[in-house]
């Protein structure tokens, strides 16, 4: 905690004061300020941020991209940190363990995907509640990353093991969980050849991991640029799709492709490099409608398929893999002051591979 | 046999003299003649052609509406028939053993696809050779089902169960596998909520099928015009596609969707009747790319996939189900002369569900 966070007691219950950064109004450059929030009830636990991962999906909320948001808004849901405070009730943390904190804060927990671990599926109403730029069970705006401390449910927290540095653990909470989930529901593993479509934040992260998961992967990105980043991750081959060849010589030999691109692709050429049964996965969503010719989805009983996060059981799954593989995002680690050129640089795509902000410059 | 078959020896082989309905040129009415096709090799039986439905893909390939034709063409690939001779080196089958022919004649055999029983993905050059509208490995053009008999090689029929009159049967080889193999790819089975888009000579399989498996089958159609047939054939829920509150109060409540229909839907509105992990499949394959938005498949990891007819151990596994469950086609048998006529009413819509031709008229 930063000596700028307060607590005190109002009408409305006990809050706390939390230093931030935040965009003020749609689209305006992020500066500091503070926001309330909640102070830690029964089950809560405040955990001092350390660490917070930039995810592109910052940039769209804060730009309204995606619909109207809440503003102030403090982004962020990367999260790394540790346990300062404890609730009463708390059972699953103490004071100094290392926690993250992923894309929500709470769910319903009574629906059947709740139930089964699906909390990013939640079919309660409104779905799960967003780590930020959404209201939270207490009727209060949620606030995230970008922040000195967040107050959150004892079980929507996860534990970082001590194996992970928690600076390159952060990224693991979305764009780590957001590769891994497709990767092993759709069954990476030995004998599988599996496709990253980008190398960016999330590719980078899918390299990682399919490699680690025993699969044989590929890169497939615009140029030939990153070639020895996507070698040196794990991938087992680099192609370019601007090169059409790329799509003659691949065609039908992918099970599995992750699609983590947003702009527009040929989907209906992507299809063709599956093979029989093979599956491939949107995880970057574009904002239009996609278009694609169905007849290379009947020959080979080929799958377009979506997948967004993780729950909470398969992101503590995916963060002791990590631990255990070593895995972590390579990130360039800014001050808080540096977001707003950081949000210009990932624009630009100029960033290798994710921006994490050092939490103690707030 | 007919008595107009006959049996000559060429310089190019020996060959058989078949009558047969063709389309002399593209779009042209379909009118009597006979065709050359070789005679029964080693390996080929003669099956005497007893019946031959009518599927909607014959009006297309007639039409060159999926691009150019083989003329003379004689569509049908809906045969079901009697083995008339053997070739010496036959052994599966014996003379008066009834059998059928689906969507193709060979394949390449040698793919690991062929191999796996999935000759319909064969990658073979060239794929599978196609029943009609395609050149067989002898180099000579493929004739299909409106025909008085068929040379095929023995390992590409389909042994059709007594329990199945042959004329109901027919329609098994196309329009039963194309909604068998995604069912029982997808799982549909006791504790399923499956919903068939179009009842239609397809749908209509589809609905008897899935009801047969065990699944919860709910009709979706356009209007409720069909909505007696539909129940009767084994749907536990009719819904018009035209009302919207079908889509609002079915949202999130199938595991799998197979869409008989080509015509364009709004697909973006049918993934979001699918529960968390469903599928959706085309097996109506629409002539121009379909648009979706990504959104839906992402929230709730749902799937678009396609799927089309079925491999041969599939096919006769389809048959002894559809036998064991006295599953048929509902059909209206014409005579050879009436194939224009009925080609208009398939157009039109006014079929219940599938024609199948009395191959003795031809």
């Amino acid at each position: 905690m930063t000596n700028e966070t307060t607590q005190s007691t109002t009408p409305t219950g006990t809050t706390r004061t939390v230093a931030a950064y935040a965009a003020p109004r749609p689209k305006a450059p992020l500066a500091k300020t503070t926001v309330t929030t909640r102070a830690a009830g029964e089950h809560d636990i405040v955990i001092d941020i350390k660490y917070s991962g930039i995810c592109h999906s910052d940039i769209h909320q804060v730009g309204e991209d995606w619909g109207s948001g809440t503003f102030p808004m403090v982004p962020g849901h990367e999260i790394a940190g540790v346990v300062a405070e404890v609730g009463p009730g708390v059972t699953r943390w103490q004071v100094g363990d290392r926690v993250g904190v992923g894309c929500f804060v709470d769910s319903c927990r009574e629906c059947d995907n709740c139930r089964a671990g699906l909390q990013q599926y939640c079919q309660g109403e409104g779905g799960m509640v967003f780590t930020y730029n959404d209201t939270g069970r207490d009727g209060r705006p949620t606030y995230g990353g970008y922040a000195a401390e967040l107050v959150v449910d004892e079980a929507y927290a996860l534990r970082i093991p001590d194996a992970l540095p928690l600076d390159a653990a952060a990224p693991l909470l979305c764009a780590g969980i957001t590769l891994y989930s497709p990767l092993a529901h759709w069954g990476a593993g030995p004998g599988k050849k599996v496709a990253i479509v980008g190398l960016g934040g999330l590719g980078h992260m899918g390299v990682q991991l399919a490699h680690a998961m025993g699969a044989e992967v590929t890169v497939l990105s615009q140029s030939l640029r990153k070639r020895e980043d996507g070698l040196r991750l794990g991938a087992d081959h680099y192609r370019a799709t601007s090169d059409p060849t790329t799509f003659e010589e691949l065609a039908g030999s992918f099970d599995l492709i992750v699609n983590t691109v947003s702009a527009d692709l040929d989907l209906t050429a992507y299809i063709g490099l599956l093979r029989t049964d093979g599956t491939m996965v949107q995880v970057g969503v574009p904002e239009k409608p996609v278009s694609l010719h169905p007849f290379p989805l009947a020959i080979g009983r080929r799958s377009l398929a979506g997948s967004a996060i993780g729950g909470l059981p398969e992101t503590q799954e995916m963060l002791d893999f990590c631990a255990e593989h070593g895995i972590t995002a390579r990130i360039e680690l800014i001050r808080a002051e540096q977001i707003n050129e950081a949000y210009r640089r990932v624009l630009d795509g100029d960033v290798r591979f994710r921006f994490v902000i050092d939490a103690s410059t707030i």
